[in-house]
Formats: C-alpha cells, structure tokens, sequence
C-alpha cells in the first residue's frame, strides 16, 4: 500500500518486456539447437555401433553412469541450493526462488550452446555434440551467474536477471576457455570459472547499480523465523551436495573419488570454525544464521580447484579451517564497510562466500600444484591429475602452478570488467527495475497471496469488538469515521 | 469452530473405517507377499552363482548399479515431490503430505503385487521375482494414483484416498500390461501410462464426486505465502529429478542417457514459456506462483514416451516450448471453465499438468516413433530403441506410430471409465469424506497445533485490551455479553 | 523477554566456551589428521598403478561408483533427515537444523579417526587410508550421536552437544569395534551400532539430566502448524533415503540390491501401520503428526540389521508391520509413561524410534542369521551374508545368531553406561545450558529475528485503534496507564 503511493515514479510493469524477452530468446534458442546441437556418441543410437568399434564391452562404461549421480547432485545445488539459499528475506522468497528458476532454465540452454562451441564441437560437422558433461558444465556456468544473483537479489527486475544471465552465460564461457583450454588450468570445482567469476562479475554489477537511498527499504532487507529456515534447506543441500558438485567432472577413478573426500573434509572443518566466529562475534555468544548459512559453505568454494589434486585430507581440513574463518569475518566486518565506503550493496554477501573463498582457492591450487612432484602422484597420476598431457607434456608441476594462478586473475578482470558493462547496460531506464522504496518486495513482480491465517482474523475479531464496542460505550464513537 | 457447527451432517470420524481399512489391506499384503514375492536373481544371494553361469565378470553388472541412482529419484519425486507441491493449500499441507505419504506407502506394496503378476512372474515357480526395476515400477504406479489424488485435495477422506489408491493401482497395472506388452508401446517416461491414465482417473472420479456448494469453503481453496514456498520444494525435485524418472527404467547405455538430456532439455524450456505467458495474462505482468509450481514441469510429462527416442535435442526444446504455453493456458483459462460449465473441480489443475501434456505426449511419441529411421537410429539402435524384436521384428516405425496413438487412447479410456467407476464406488455415504464447507480444512483429520505464535499473542493482547477497557470506559460494556 | 526475567540464576553465555571447544577440537583435527589421515589405494593418485597390478581394467571397479549415490543419501539422511526431523517444535527450529549441523560436521571428523584407527589403520605406514566408505561409517557414526541429541533436544546448551559428540563418537567406535570385529556380528543398516547404542546413549544421558521443572518451559515445548511442515522435510528424507542407508555399506551386487529392497518394503508397511495406530489411538480418529513424522520409520530400523540377509520380502514387510504399531504405541503410552515414573524426558522420543526398533532389528537379525541355510543362500552366498569366512569360517548360522543377540546387548550396554558417565559430566555447572523455564527457546543461543510480518502489523493497528478510542471515548482512559 506504502508501495503504491511511494512508487509511481518507476514503472515496474513487466507485461511486455518479460514475455517478450522470454519468447525471441527461447525462440532463438529453438533455431540455434536446431542448426547446432546433436547427441554425442554416448547418448546417440548409434552406441551400440560405437562400443563395437571401440571394443567397449559394457554400458556400464558410457560416461553416464560414471557422472549422473553427481549430475543430479548438481542439479539440486544450482535450483534448490542456491534458489532456497535465497529465500532468506522475509518478503521476497518467491522472486528468491523463481527467478533462480527461470534464469537458470534459461540460463542452461544458452550455456549449452556457449560452451558447445568453445568446447564440444564436431569440426567435421559443425555439430554441437552433447552428453552428460555438458548438462553439468551447464549447470556450472548458470552457478556463477547465479552468485551474481546474490548480490542484486531485491533491487532488480527479472528482465534485468534475464539480460545478466545471457551476458554473464557468454563471458563465463569465453573465460571459461581461456582458464581452461588456453592457460590449460586445472579447475574441476569451478574456484576460478565459477566463484571468482560470478563473485566479482555480481559485484562489479552491484557496484555500478548503487542505489543511495537503499535504506528505504530497509525494514524488508531482512529475514523473519521461518524465512531463516527456508534458507537453511537452501543451504544443506549445497553442503551436502558439494563433494558432488567438485568431483562432478573431474577425472575418472581416483579423480572423482579424491575430489569428493577432500571436499567433504574441507567443508565440514568449514562448519565449525564458522560457529566459532559467529559465537565470539555476537553479544552473548549467540549464533548469526547468516553466518551459519553461508560462511560453512566456503570450505566447498574454496576447495573447487584443488578438490583433485593431492592436496592430502589435513590439507583439506586446513583450507575449510581458514574460509570458515575468512568468510564468517567477511560477513561481520567486511561486508558493512564495503557497503558504507564503496557503495556496493551485496544483498546475500557474495563477497564473502564466493569472490574471497574462489580467488583463494585459486592461489591455493597454484600453490598446491606447483609443490605437486611425481613422489606422491606417481608419474602416470601426476601427469593425468594435472593434465600434462600433449601439447602440454612438457610444463612442470611449478609451471602449472604458475598458470592456477594466472587463471584465477583471468576470472577477476573478466568478473569486474564484464560486470561493469552489463552493470551499464542495466542502467538503462527501460528494464522495469523497482524503485528504492519498493525493493526486497515480491509484491512488484509476484502475485502475492494475503496471509488470511496470521492476518485477518485477528482484523476480523478487532473490527468484531470495535463494532461491539462502538454499540455499546457510546454514541460519538464511529468506525467509518475512523 | 465453524466446523463443528455447520457440518453436524457429515460424519467424518474415521476412527474404525481408517484402522480397520489399514489393517485389513496390510495383512492382505503380508499374506499375498508371503505366497508369491521373492528376490529375482539380481537380488538373490545366488547371485554369485548366477554370475558364474552368465558369464559376468563383476558386480558392477547387476542391474542395481545401472539403476539405484535413478530409483532413489524418483523416489524423492513422488512423496516429497507430489507431496510437497500440494501444500499450497494454506491449511490442507498436513494433508497433502501425509495422505501422499499413506496411499502411496500402502499402493507401491500393491503395485508390487499387480505389475508383479503381469510382468514379473516367474511361471515354472509361480513367484513374482523383484528387483530394483519392480521398485521405480512402483513408483511410478503410486505417481499415477497421485496425480487422481492432485484433482481430488481437500475434497475426500483418507479412507476413500485408500480405496481411490486399491482401484487405480489395479487399473494402472491392467492398461500398462495392455499399453506395453499387448500394444508393445514404448513408454519409458510414462506419458500414457502415468500421466494421462493418472490424469483422466482423477478428473473422472472428481466429476463424479461433484460439490455444487464447494464454494463455501473457498476461504480456504488458496495458498498463504510460506504454503507456496513449500509448495514451490515439490516443484523442484519433481523438475529437478525428472530427466531420473524419464531415463530410469529406459535402456542400458545411450536409452538412458538420451532420455536424462531430452527430459532436461525440454523441462528447461517449460519454464521460459511458462514464465513469459504467465507474466502476460496477469495485470501488470506479474507471475502466479500457480504457473510456477505448475506448468514449468509440462516439458517433463510431454516428454515421457518420447524420451528415449531420437527426437533430438531441438526437438526436445519445441515440445518443452510448447507444452509450457498450454499448460500455463490452461491453468489460467481451461481449469476456470471447466469447473463452470463442464461441473469439473480440479484442485491442483491436473487437467493442465498431467491430462493433456501426457496426451500430447503420447501422440507426440507417436509421431517421433513413425519417423524413425536407421540412418538415424542404425540398424541396431532402431530396434533397441523401438523395441522391435522378437514378435514385434516385422512391424515398422509407422506401425509403431500408429500403437504408440492407440496406447495414448487406451491410457484415457482406462483412466476415464475407471475413474468413473471408482467415483460412484466413492459417493457411498460410508467413507467419512467432509461436508462442503469442510473441505481443505486439515482439522477435519489431523490433530493441528495451535499456531501460539501469530493468534494468540495478539488475541490475549486483545482480551487484555478489552478487559482494561472493561474496567475504565463504563460499566454497561461487559464480555460476557460480547 | 520473560526469558532475561526469570534466567538470571543460569548464564547461558557461551561466547567465551563454545569458540574455546571449537578452535581447540578443530585444531586437534588439524594436527592429527596430519599426522594420520591419508587416502586410500582407490582414492589416492597411485591408482592407476594399482589398477594394473590387480588387473582392475576399468575405473568403474573403483569403490567410488559403487557406493558415492548411497553416501549422498546418507550424508542428506543425516544432516537434512535428522536436522529438519527436529524443527518440529515452534520456537528451536535453529536449535534443531543448526547444532545438527555442527555436532555432525565435527562428529565425522572425530569419526574418521577413531573409525580409522580400529578399521582402517595400515599397519606398515601407521596411516589411516580412508575411502568413500569411510565417509559413510563417518556419518553413520554422527547419525547415533543425532539419535541422541534427539532425547536431549532444548535443554542442552551447544557446548554441551560438542561433548556428547566427542564421547559419543569414542564410545561408537569402540562398541562398533567390539561388535562387528570382536564378535563379528553383521549390521549393515547399524540396528545395533547405530539406533541401539544412540537410543540408549541419549536416553541414559537425558535421565541423568532430569529436570522436575520442565513443565516452565511446557509453552515451548510443541509445535505450530509450519514447524510441523518443517518437520516432514526430514521424516520423508529419512524415509526416502533409508534404502541407501540400509545397503550403503552392504556387500558389492546381491547384498546391496536386497538390502535396499528389503528397507524399501519394510518402510511401507510402517506407515500403513503408523497412521492405523495413530487414528485408532486419537479422539474421532484424527492423525498425530508425531507419529508420521516418527513411527513411519521404525521399519527402517529394525530392518538394519537384517537388511542384508534373506529375509525375503513378507518377512521385511512383517518387519515393518510390526515396528510401525509398537512405535506408534510407545509415542502415545510409552514415552509419557517413562517421563512420570522413570523420570526420563526424551524430547524427540529417541525411545519408541531408535531405542526399541533398534533393539528389535538386532534380534531379528538374531534369528534370521540363525535361520539362515544353504539351500537359501547357496553355499558362496551364505558365507558372503554372514561372513563366515577367514577365522569364522567354522562358525555355524546358529552360531552367528547367537552372536547377532550378544551384539544388541553390548550395543544397550554401552549406551546406558557411556550415556551415564557423559550425562554425569554434563552436570558441571560450566557448560551453559538454559534454564528450566529457556528450553526449547532458540533465543537462548541464537540472534532470532523479529517476525514482523505476523505480530507487528497487527500490534500497531491495535495500538491505532487504540489511540482513536482514547481520543474518543473518554479522557480518564489513558494508555500509559495500561
């Protein structure tokens, strides 16, 4: 109601420019899978000819079942995880978790088509060929656009997220290609492509998209019981499904095995460093759910780039021992004074879930890398692990050390300056942005059911006693005058 | 309070009918397993045996390993799936997810037995032999009892969910043993067999079962914000799981991989398209968290008997494209009209997700199965993927066609005929089903708390108000009289 | 508020002692993680090497892809099953999900190494090598430390539930050692190890803690509507995923298979039994939530001990009959029962779920062992279940009965004895735990926020009510003076 009155300067209707945006993408969308896009050899009909001529003696050996489990772990993270994470305000858990929805289903089929090009592509055929990696290398890349997410949730419209998410898709895949492709880094959980990225590629947006006058909506910029709870199904299933998430696309065997155990470790060492912080921080020793929600999780983060190596499990530990604490301070201290000296307002605090944890798990898979010698991988392991193959037999553990941490910086600039662009572009008056007073607020763009259980009845018994009353005591007494 | 006084003429004490229906079932169950359910010889501890004389060189080749991941899916699909999409109601959700809970507990046991009899009977024994297949089976018949049970919400007893649950499992394995084995479809995903028989039992049986006064209980035929946020947790796993429950019980190897990728691609497209014909048919171009919760998930029903097929990744995209738009039409238009003119009272719009997408999905795997050829399938992939073996070596990919048509006619005709059945079976004053202005109220068969923490601080807030007042303003003002 | 009031004789400030246990414990870890920990032949960088000398052809043959979904399941059995189980009451939701976070996430660690030392110690190198089943036993071992909590739920402070775990995971691994080591009992789903030794643990603990003037905090101690809702979250996970729990660590093929089937069906029939007794049991037959959210999982319980083995499934469906009644019946007899005359307050009712379901599984398994022949089980098969081989191959099926009884009983007996002492322990006044009228409150240890959306709203238009009448009315009613 406030709403209304204070709001008529800003035009949040999205009547037009939604559906429209969403019917010429999915359309180009349709268009381009249809020139582009076809099953690989391990999801196309003709397997049964392909492992004859490979002499593969089992489906057992397609590539599925090596990577749906952790495919579906994945999946939940980016939809339940991130979107319920989200829910944490008190009245803008629909937008939290519909626009999650919507800017990752859109988000994938680009992603697809992004990274099909840069890394799946058929030369002979121009095809676009498609298996199980390419879901979760999908999913991955609507991840770091969805870190983005997190700093702008509230203060955008759902063209706006569908404008960042098809622009953030394009600049993830293209620095995706040069970490992965041409510095040749190893990056199985994303530190770098996904967190670093995402992280400073929603800051740089935020940033631009400052709005002085924020606090205007700042009875809504918070969390109520059970909106904290929500979130808390948002984050177990990120923290659980984490192992998955970093050993999803790594190598084959130990790879896969090593990465989950080391990811499981640093995460759990993450949780409690995250309650020590929080208690020795609040007045009284009680627990922030702020921290409780996020900071535990930045063990997972931190631990994308390293998760295969053999990082040994006290290293594990000590990586989640550190970002627990890193990311618990960042919540407490860092985020308000990036707020109040750089303008930049980071409604879940990506900053220190994501940018800090991702760009430390870069530098320490450089360090971890460059120390990684043929003693403990044995030749054949150091060489599979970190991918010295080829063109690249001939870079050392040290070398490689050296370009973990090149890409990590890659991830930053394209983060930032992509960031700043897309922030630009969101400027523009034309994408149905609320207006400061109206932020945090599902009532702009959700049809929003009135809460009769909590509300009205009680309305109802008040206004039953004031008309009771209003017979009773006296005559001067008028509701309609009221 | 109201109920107890308007609704002296229904009796809905299910305190003998409940237990006495519970117990007589189970122990049927007990007595029915004990005469034919056995391990198959996966599950055996013969197994090691049986791998010897086969020639099976690991473990890896039971069928477990090929399929746990994805029972274990659609496992969480159908109770916390369906169950939790339908606690949108504000206060129907311990229903909507313990009714679930109880009639699919009790029909995958029965299920177990009917699809056991048809497909699973070993005849020199006489037993049903199970396995993790005889498992997702289950499942997925309870899906489709679940789907009747979507129309139906807050409209009828546990005990005639129970019977709704005897009658469609039974018609469930009866046109499944019809649609698969005698017509030899191909349905991997369900579109016939689940979602148009589930969806035409359950619109059969409500219209049966029609309430000309159901409007008073229209305060409570509607959602509150935090019942549409859980709702909004069944709409994710059930769209996050579904490429699982396409894929699970579809060919080894590519069947299963390409089944997981089309499932996927197509659910992501419904939401785009949801999305944009929501916001266009709402004033102002705001979502309707129906939409969401609903006809994002078409993409997933259209594609169940389709889903193993060739029809290729854009393919895919345009029937998600599609049936997005229909099903959020639907919702919006076809669901208000038939309750108006057709008598129809379709809680949860089953109409619009299930009842036409699986029917278009049968007809569209209709299509794509008379398409097929071996330059896309080869010679071999063709005949796995059409399963045109054995008795079946001479019918063509047109014939094919044409049954795949004729299975989707049988799944409607069982669900519509069945449903009316089971309908008038229903209107028997017997069954402890609530009065009109009863319905979608969980006091009717749940022991519910007191919501201490909204109601009653305001209202001893209140009490003591008045009593104050009592004391101050005047006398002749006393709450007794009130 | 009431709260600052009444409290002041309890300083439940653990800003000081609960950052002191969690720095401490987690640089504990740190350090002999260090010195112990590394990975296994299968999850270490050599595994390529060991591939070839044990002519492993294929990476599929890595334990990793026979049990990583299994864990995944458990890990969410764990943390989102047993944290959300407990949100059930109104007002220590965060109490519940948040200190299930902490306790387990540094309860596996613990784990890893007590578990490691008994079972996975390479006696050559003096490290502990741990793989992916590693995790699983981990989080089995944190999942009896969450029975226990479950007793303890509201009225132990933080600090206090670190100590449970520290004892709880050292008494765990030494009863798991003499069990399944010792005595060589088999337990694959833990009926004995995990519910039997949790129950009693928590339950002797919680006697020792008695508190006569609980009933201060009775208000707090129940539900509301949605914390009820919360609650199914957990209960249906747990339901869900105790197949994957019951065959995780099952043996390769056969044994996991049927231990997954044998959990699913006994399951099933605890529910129809649960509601059945819950409706016969309740006024006009309405359902009790605790008994849904509970008794429906006694069949996965009792089922662990004998998952595995070939009950066949009516004997699982027995199973599962019979523990859904006696549960149901300890929830509304028994627990009340023991909290008048036995002076036992068991908040979640660990009793009738884990306890006696737990007891029983282990004697079950007791007789099916003893029951267990060749002509069931073939030759290899019988000495693959029981494991009858190496030292025990002489051991006979009655034998290995007789064993699977004496394990139940060391279970109990280090349940009570260790809950005994830990709970003796807990009683030093220094440990920060609420006062009787604090229980169950999360104001205590956690920065709850204000639920504006419920009572402000209204407040204020009582207040503006209010104020109008004071205007209106009449001058001598003046709401300072209220």
């Amino acid at each position: 109601m406030g709403n209304c009155f204070f709001s008529q300067d800003k035009n949040t209707n999205v009547r037009v420019s939604l559906p429209a945006v969403c019917f010429v993408w999915e359309i180009a969308m349709v268009v381009l899978f249809g020139i582009f896009v076809r099953y690989n050899e391990e999801a196309d009909a003709h397997w049964g000819e392909y492992k004859k001529t490979h002499n593969i003696t089992t489906d057992m050996e397609n590539d599925f079942y090596y990577r749906y489990p952790s495919f579906q772990d994945v999946h939940v993270m980016i939809f339940v995880g991130f979107g319920f994470l989200m829910t944490f305000l008190k009245r803008y858990s629909f937008g939290a978790v519909g626009f999650t929805f919507l800017i990752a289903a859109f988000g994938l089929q680009w992603a697809l088509l992004m990274q099909g090009w840069f890394h799946s592509l058929d030369y002979s055929t121009g095809k676009i060929l498609i298996g199980i990696e390419n879901l979760i290398n999908a999913d991955f890349c609507c991840g770091g656009v969805l870190i983005a997410f997190g700093a702008l949730l509230g203060k955008v419209s759902p063209v706006q997220m569908m404008v960042v998410s098809l622009f953030g898709v394009t600049l993830y895949a293209v620095e995706e290609y040069i970490i992965l492709n041409l510095l040749h880094c190893r990056d199985a959980g994303g530190s770098m492509v996904i967190h670093t990225f995402g992280g400073y590629y929603g800051l740089a947006i935020s940033w631009i998209l400052y709005r002085p006058n924020l606090n205007k909506s700042k009875h809504l910029n918070g969390s109520v019981y059970h909106s904290d709870l929500f979130a808390m199904i948002g984050t177990l299933f990120l923290w659980l499904f984490w192992p998955s998430f970093n050993s999803a696309i790594a190598n084959h065997g130990d790879g896969q095995h090593r990465a989950a155990i080391n990811t499981y470790i640093s995460l759990a060492a993450s949780v409690v460093t995250a309650v020590a912080i929080s208690s020795m921080t609040e007045k009284r020793g009680k627990l922030d759910m702020v921290h409780i929600q996020n900071a535990t999780l930045a063990g997972g983060v931190a631990m994308g780039a390293s998760a295969e190596f053999m990082i040994s499990p006290y290293g594990s530990l000590i990586v989640g021992f550190f970002c627990g604490i890193i990311s618990t301070f960042g919540f407490k201290f860092v985020s308000p004074f990036l707020e109040k000296h750089l303008k930049l307002q980071d409604t879940c605090g990506i900053h220190n879930l994501h940018a800090v944890p991702g760009m430390l798990g870069g530098f320490i898979s450089a360090i971890v890398a460059a120390m990684a010698s043929e003693s403990v991988y044995s030749k054949e392991g150091l060489i599979a692990t970190l991918g010295l193959e080829g063109n690249y037999a001939n870079r050392g553990a040290g070398t490689q050390g050296g370009y973990q941490a090149a890409g990590t910086c890659v991830a930053m600039v394209f983060g930032i300056v992509g960031g700043a662009i897309v922030g630009l572009i969101l400027k523009l008056p034309i994408w149905g942005d609320p207006a400061d007073d109206n932020c945090f607020d599902d009532e702009v763009y959700w049809e929003v059911p009135e809460d009769e259980e909590s509300i009205p009845p009680v309305l109802e018994y008040n206004n039953h006693m004031a008309h009771k009353h209003q017979d009773r005591c006296d005559s001067n007494y008028n509701l309609e005058q009221l």
